[in-house]
């Protein structure tokens, strides 16, 4: 992994690409605590101060090469069009996919790692999930309080990958994707469309209703 | 964090307990990665191979000390009393109530934390979580596939932990905890008892439906 002879000198460019895909690749296998910037200038073939010189700090990095797998503005297109009654289906579809993909899998778990040690990453899956994903979900059907209804889907995305992924829960983590897409659509359906609790109503939920 | 003088030798039921005391606070300040034997021997005033004479590795050491904060047969009693069609809501009251109290957040939250780099605390969260509290209660309200959905249920709650408390979304983690409360409750009380999808009826989910 820190095989590459250090002497080779990309130039001033191709030594900016070769760290971030070094670090790209390092961040996505090990996570955010076990990478070093030493690693990444290992890997980059590269001397660990020219990792400082262009990005300053390993969470800089990290948020320079760690973004979300795909192109939200697309997603959020493809999830808006059709019946407004499948939209937490394919949101659901659309997340339960995206982890089934080994690539795009790797990218959203590191993510989700980092965000767990790492104020930075977790800022960045802050704005990118909740604002530029489902916030523009959320009012793209014209729902009341878009930003919190956005923040309960991402709970239950962000679950659904811990469980199903990263502590690996059975049954869950080996039911065929469609199965749980099914389960899981009415849960966002829900948090997108239908009415939320507010102080006049929630004063019975919690003691069982 | 590390000062006690390391010359104090407890006796030797004395040292046990240290070491527990000393690793207990330890993860649930900092975490699993960020935890070493030798930190916790020096709060423990003892000498790093005591720590490995009691308890072998690092993972056993945190299996012994981190376990969930409250005691499952209990809760499972409280969340089952009762009408069946309340125990999403008192299941909900439950889990945002333990995650409001500062002290069992920390130990939750270490857990969670501990189980996204740690497979032997992602195996103690799988076994606590599912086996002995959420599969307990589907089983107890008479549901099919009880563990299936004890996965489901697991799946919104450790999501929950994670965006409210570890990623900070918002305005999820600012809103009152009887309002959270009453907004999931339907989710897992659908996860508990709603038919679940199957091969023949979840082709059209992930498509819209």
């Amino acid at each position: 992994m820190a095989g590459r002879p250090s002497g080779r000198r990309p130039g001033v460019s191709g030594t900016r690409e070769a760290i971030l895909a070094a670090a790209r690749h390092l961040f996505s296998e090990q996570g955010f605590d076990r990478t070093t910037i030493r690693q990444v200038a290992a890997d980059a073939g590269v001397d660990p101060t020219l990792v400082h010189h262009y990005f300053g700090s390993k969470q800089r990095l990290f948020v320079a090469v760690v973004g979300l797998p795909f192109d939200s503005a697309h997603v959020v297109d493809r999830v808006l069009s059709g019946d407004p009654d499948g939209v937490g289906g394919r949101l659901a579809g659309f997340v339960v996919g995206a982890l089934e993909d080994p690539d795009s899998r790797r990218r959203l778990l590191g993510l989700v790692r980092a965000a767990v040690s790492e104020p930075g990453a977790a800022a960045m899956l802050r704005e990118r999930l909740t604002e530029d994903l489902l916030g523009r979900v959320a009012s793209g059907i014209g729902a009341d309080r878009p930003e919190y209804r956005a923040t309960l889907c991402a709970s239950q995305m962000i679950g659904l990958a811990m469980a199903r992924h990263v502590v690996g829960v059975e049954p869950l983590a080996s039911t065929p994707p469609q199965l749980v897409v099914a389960d899981i659509a009415p849960t966002l359906q829900r948090y997108l469309t239908a009415p939320l609790a507010d102080v006049t109503t929630a004063g019975t939920a919690g003691s069982g209703r």
